[in-house]
């Protein structure tokens, strides 16, 4: 009941592309506008992508979950084999490529943008064990933070709720909160504020599936039980689920139903 | 069952004589009171906005729509076309001009509120392939974020999510996110912070042109089928959908109707 | 079917000093905690006014309706004659008076938590034609939120939508939006930040009554047709619209009622 | 009809530590990056907070309530006791002691992911007549706005409206709102903004029990009735209730039910 494999992907991409122009376009523009305070630039970078994140959710979530992240679509395969519900394994590799495919072309659409170098690598390392338990941390919470609303039927909520958790964990987490494998190999293409070196990416990665595992093992405590929404990731998206964001009718119709 | 043609365009005029004034106000405000960084000037402005735009739908969107904006005028229309539903050709150049006069006395309404000369014109260059993209990429966005809104029956949540959207793209966009030709036109009259000399402004209005084009066709992309809701572009705004703004009733009233 | 009006005016009284302790107190905080840049001390106190204001809403809403300001009140009463609706004459003048009392008492709460003189006088001199434009636009875009809102079953939106109005209008407007004569009243009494002198004070509550005027006018202009809900002001408040707040029962007993 | 208490117990634990490790980790990472100014400190790190702890609200309410603060689970054994709900005594002391251990493991944590000694004593004394008065101010407003939820049958807003108020609290009270006794003694264990010397705690600690006395108060003059939904504190959490989170069912299958 799902929309067709391509439109879901084309979401996929288009999401992240613009997920990943978000980031690295505001930590360009306050990098830019605000050189004196590096606090103040990243209040900027993170409430911007607070907002334009859930935002993105709101516009690409029906059609394929607004996933966005390879370790959101992998825990959605995982804990659906047990409910019936979820991507297959075959859907998450291609959900996967889509979203790094299109984080690259978000850091180019950036670049382009702000009229720098179309193609740049990073030369900004990021790591150590305080970023790496960062990151894992990160990613605890992100895991956790979607797939209890999905399990409860709250999914409706993820939009907010997952740009406001990002825009808090910019700062609560000591690596700004990358968690999400696909933008981090985005980031590499953007020697700026928002960067990351190639060297530095693969220890995020790492840190973000150990710390996927993590957050899910958390949501199977915490929530056993699958709710009848279980396959609402990030977002309902599939068509029935998509009809009960219909406002309700007004009385004289349902009357009539 | 929309209100009276007359009463829809009063809405268009002072919801956009408000939203100029919101952007151009905030804008002096910021210069005015945070000398030292631009960055932080920015942040104020654009904080300011998206709170003022999110409300200002709210007000006036069950009236008109609250499109404020041409492009988004145009675009109801062509899909509508399709749907049998939306703005008459007629409706979408009366809805227009509204818009571009309530623009112009929005930056009027500003500069006599700071005491500033009441008529006066931008010198503020705003130019070069960059901003043009930041322009597409902006307008883009929103027409795709409205319209995604609309098909799928969420117009309800237009005012927060337009609101977030702009707050996010005055960072992530070069061009701080005019998004918007009435608006674009009401900022020349302000030579401060938020204007645009008259110069710059039909390369902006091209590329939004442009942008809304491209978002057009990322939304029937992605949204091929019309849902029951969209002609709710940007808020729900005929009679039968407002009355579903009503509370639900006590279960005592619900069972007897 | 309100609560007694002696709760009522409870509400309204710890309503509108907890308001003024938040206007007041964060003004103090910001002064104090970022004293080189004036414009971020505004954003610090906008941003607290903010969201303490939607939260206070949310808290008192549903006895007293958190009106927290005389004009509402009174354009209250004064378009709930026509609907049957609305507060009596003489309520109006207990709640403006349990108004003005807190919102002194709110000053002086602040000033003992900030460790500042109980009583003190503002010396802050705020007066001039761009300021009384300030407060007729700001409390007429207040007006036309609260009583649009209201007039069509959306009052369930006023914490979050107030609150964002006043952030916004803090910075849009060139008085920095008090749209409120007895939270003016009680700004007298910090010599602070957020103080108005006693001489400024009757220009701002000419203003404001005059802005409330303009807003009214607009609202009967946009929606002159009275919805069931009419009442709800600020928030619903009447025992049979809180019903609705409760939510929905869960399937097996809805079918049984 | 609840969870399990172990499971309870742990969603306290875990969701406390994580609170303490927003508040103390957004604050190592705002005095790092904003050396400049401590209101912009002040102002990075209450927005990640409020954002923050509204998110844990929804990931731990659906499971124990997300009370993560003895005062607020005291207070719900206390109003409990008259409405024949909410916790028993014993509970309590399993919640406060669950909240304790994880806020001391919280800062513990943040310590860690910025590369800080793993235990450290704060030496920031807080104390004085202004600090006091305002946590109990802080905590009044606390208790008075999650029972005034709870007791309408709105707690389902409570995750935003707890984390908007905590974010406003920081700046209008003089103590910047610990409000908590639990994250109180994590803040203990950090040497850093948002530290605690120990001998500063107690004094916090008797101000929240004398606030949460006086919120109590408040409600029960507000709210003297008690709704259906009494027992959701903070959040809706027993399985009848929770229920009530699925998404309305698309029309043909409500009527086939």
């Amino acid at each position: 009941m799902s929309a067709p494999l391509a439109r879901r992907l084309l979401a996929e991409l288009v999401g992240t592309t613009l997920l990943v122009t978000v980031v690295v376009g505001s930590g360009v523009a306050a990098q830019q506008l605000s050189p004196g305070d590096i606090g103040l630039q990243l209040l900027e970078n993170s409430m911007a992508t607070m907002f334009g994140l859930g935002v993105l959710i709101l516009v690409f979530g029906p059609v394929s979950g607004a996933h966005f992240n390879p370790v959101v679509s992998a825990v959605d395969w995982l804990l659906g084999r047990r409910a019936g519900t979820g991507l297959s394994g075959r859907d998450v590799l291609a959900y996967a490529l889509a979203q790094c495919v299109g984080a690259v072309l978000g850091a180019m659409l950036a670049n382009v943008m702000f009229e720098l170098a179309v193609i740049q690598i990073s030369v900004k390392a990021r790591s150590g064990g305080g970023h790496w338990i960062g990151e894992i941390v990160a990613t605890a919470g992100l895991i956790a933070l979607i797939f209890a609303l999905a399990r409860t039927g709250r999914a409706g909520l993820s939009a907010g709720a997952v740009g406001a958790y990002i825009g808090a964990a910019y700062w609560f987490t000591s690596s700004t909160s990358f968690a999400n494998p696909a933008v981090t190999i985005g980031r590499i293409f953007s020697n700026t504020f928002a960067g990351i070196a190639p060297t530095s990416a693969p220890g995020f990665v790492v840190a973000q599936v150990i710390g996927a595992g993590l957050g899910t093992a958390l949501v199977l405590t915490l929530y056993p039980d699958v709710g009848r929404a279980a396959s609402a990731v990030v977002m309902p998206h599939d068509t029935e689920q998509l009809s009960s964001f219909d406002p309700p009718q007004p009385a004289g119709q349902r009357r009539q139903s």
